[in-house]
């Protein structure tokens, strides 16, 4: 394939940086590897509308294999990347094989480094939130929080006892940010409308949808005036905002929180957690190794031109990454930062191999901030363009437009399109299944071969004891 | 609801003949409990485009509450039926509750009761291979052999060992009936059209697919000529035909068989298991109680009236039933025999009700054959209408028209036209994702609290140790 010694640039993450930094070199005389834990690009914003049945996972994700197959620098590579040794210019992979028969660890040589890895969800110390709390990062998250929301409306439906009724009828949402919003407004929508005939014993519309935000308004990350907008949304939804307010526990059955040193329980059977997130642990190991320090939320400082310091070859680039601009300001967690990273970094690298810049004086990454959008269930969003800000139908408008039109692949555009025309005319949410969280091997391996088990079809309800 | 009391009709099982039942009851005097133990009515026969990538799991589901929300006679329970005692008119249920945290078990009392509790693969006693061996009857099921058979292209992308990777794009098909037929299709299209270009090291087209089958051709319930045309699709496809020959045992890394008292060996990591099915366990237990005795494959016998003999509010349809028509045929597993039987005793429970006819003496039911369809990947299929046969692309449009009409939503039908429509024209399989086998609590239970583990972000390669 290569004429003599071609540089070699690992790309570790194939979200939107990864993505954007390996395309961005498709040009350039260096072979590409872009290493992810799975086999699909995730379109995370809208892993929200999975968690609620709206969507199926692969309308949100795409395979990586075949956003490249045309690339031929590029080739992708399934494993968990677990050090970095930036002295000797390799990366530690651990590679997936078929079926869990083996591990196999490889190290990979690099001339130049990109690590797109991420961020995760972060409890704050309180890691024993998660199970009873889940957060929204993958497409499994989307899959157990959307059958924990419609398993709660099932129990509901056959309990006998008002109060617990009551609490299966209670869903908190920890975190007024853009994900608690869309979460939070998606549930309503689906509990006021979608279910509101599917039920004999229960009303779904009355159900309870409550943000909980230890700040003092919802998208505090946006203008007060658009925050407002948002809460007048919310409330047409009937959802309770709890500001100034902290989590102290979550239990399986209730949440306590505080405010003004008051205490008080929320009896509830379903918590979302969207408070925070922080960089994976990988972006740890590489800045102990690379001599840096990560900032509180264990995001990788980097210099203006992306590179950490000293290490003008190794990127950190999107959500791992602690960028400031060049009014000292954070960058923030968001797809546009990442996917300009990415495009910068791939040309820096193209014009070092081809020698066209001197290899120490890239120009410093500038963002081109072109504003930002939330959405707050049907038909209703708020958008801050900088010179221009607008809510309600309009913005929803351009939110869809934007959201459709980024989508990685066009046919799952196409798709999208028209499960959303179908939903927004019917109030349908069609993926609404509750899937098993524990299937194939796992399952198998422990209650697999009992002749009353021997398997989970969908059409028997014969089956004993799975609770 | 009720004006006094209404008679009380059970049904067990949301598949076609269970939905079928309790849909020809809408303008009965009765009411209706359905029970399974999913919350979605599947439509099994395009399981294998899941398994194979095709088509997402929502595109062939439909939630079951969905379908009789305006349906007011019908009540969805949740659950597994664990037994039936036909002489106090109860089932016994196992209700299900939300998030694990305990088990509801309930005594249902009927008037009426229609078990359509469906069938399960048979490993006709050798239980142990399906670890090995998946079957293909559940959602689960298919995103399980979705995962092996992409993770095989990976694995053997990454290995080094030229006899493994010849193992690995090895992929071996239990059965020749139709189940076993479209999957081996659908595999050998993925390989030789849809991740043409997208590995590497390998070339997925020189994958060898392998049917085995005990008897001497495929589609054995076909007519012989069809059979031969079906073949013919089978081998332009390049997909090995082993006939005669029977499976003797299945590891991890091969299959043994066995063809006229001569024993091979085939080395493979990804074996499909299709060579059978028989009626569910719950099948034995009402026989038992009714004091009647199942057939060889689990099925419940049958009068010509569906009913259990002694027992004519109990009746038993679809695949688990053994039922023979007037020349003492036995009649096959398929949709349309549930849908008709379904139809058939909401019918006669609906004239019993309004006393419209003698309580003794309904008409025997007598199925329709309107003929059989089988696809053999894209573009080929065989069709037998009884005086009409024939096969090649007019069997195939023929075979999608029908399917795409049959889809139980109006929604699924036209999502998944276009999702077809995009597949042909482009031979792509966009849902094509490996997702996690172990995902959601049970997980995060079992690995959960460790901070390198903390989720499963998509876009971070991070996360050690999986394997």
């Amino acid at each position: 394939m290569d004429d003599g010694y071609r540089k070699h640039v690992v790309v570790v993450g194939g979200g939107f940086g990864g993505l954007q930094t390996a395309k961005s070199l498709a040009r350039a005389n260096v072979d590409v590897t872009l290493i992810d834990r799975r086999n699909f690009h995730l379109f995370q914003p809208l892993l929200y509308q999975v968690a609620t049945g709206g969507l199926s996972p692969a309308n949100i994700a795409a395979p990586i294999r075949s956003i490249f197959r045309r690339q031929k620098n590029v080739s992708v590579v399934l494993g968990d990347v677990l050090d970095v040794n930036p002295q000797a210019q390799t990366v530690s992979v651990n590679l997936q094989t078929s079926n869990r028969l083996e591990s196999v660890r490889e190290s990979i040589a690099y001339d130049f480094l990109v690590v797109a890895a991420g961020s995760t969800n972060t409890y704050f110390g309180n890691d024993q939130f998660e199970s009873v709390a889940p957060g929204l990062k993958s497409i499994e998250d989307a899959t157990e929080i959307r059958k924990r929301v419609l398993s709660a409306f099932e129990a509901a439906e056959i309990t006998d006892d008002p109060k617990r009724k009551q609490r299966l009828l209670t869903f908190v949402v920890v975190g007024a940010g853009p994900t608690g919003v869309e979460i939070a407004g998606a549930i309503a929508e689906l509990a006021r409308h979608t279910l509101l005939h599917d039920f004999r014993n229960i009303s779904p519309e009355e159900s309870r949808v409550i943000i909980i935000d230890a700040s003092a308004r919802v998208l505090a990350g946006f203008k007060e005036k658009l925050s407002l907008k948002a809460e007048q949304s919310l409330t047409q939804l009937e959802i309770e905002l709890q500001f100034n307010t902290r989590v102290k526990n979550i239990q399986p059955q209730f949440v306590t929180v505080i405010k003004d040193d008051h205490t008080s329980r929320i009896e509830t059977e379903t918590v979302i957690w969207a408070a925070g997130v922080a960089g994976v642990a990988l972006g740890k190991r590489i800045a102990l190794a690379a001599g840096v320090k990560c900032d509180r939320s264990g995001r990788v400082p980097v210099e203006p031109t992306l590179n950490i310091h000293g290490y003008p070859n190794l990127f950190v680039i999107g959500d791992l990454a602690h960028c400031e601009n060049a009014e000292g300001e954070l960058l923030p967690g968001v797809a546009p930062v990442a996917i300009q990273q990415g495009n910068y970094v791939g040309n820096v690298i193209r014009r070092k191999v081809s020698a066209t810049i001197s290899t120490d004086d890239p120009k410093p990454f500038a963002y081109k901030d072109r504003g930002q959008l939330a959405t707050i269930g049907r038909s209703a969003a708020i958008a801050d363009l900088g010179k221009f800000e607008f809510y309600g139908f309009s913005a929803w408008l351009l939110w869809l437009f934007i959201h459709i039109l980024s989508l990685a692949k066009f046919q799952n555009r196409v798709l999208v399109f028209f499960q959303w025309a179908f939903n927004y005319l019917t109030f349908n949410r069609s993926a609404r299944l509750i899937t098993e969280a524990g299937n194939g091997s796992d399952l198998r391996g422990s209650v697999g071969l009992d002749a009353n088990t021997l398997t989970a079809d969908d059409e028997q309800p014969e089956q004993s004891q799975r609770h």
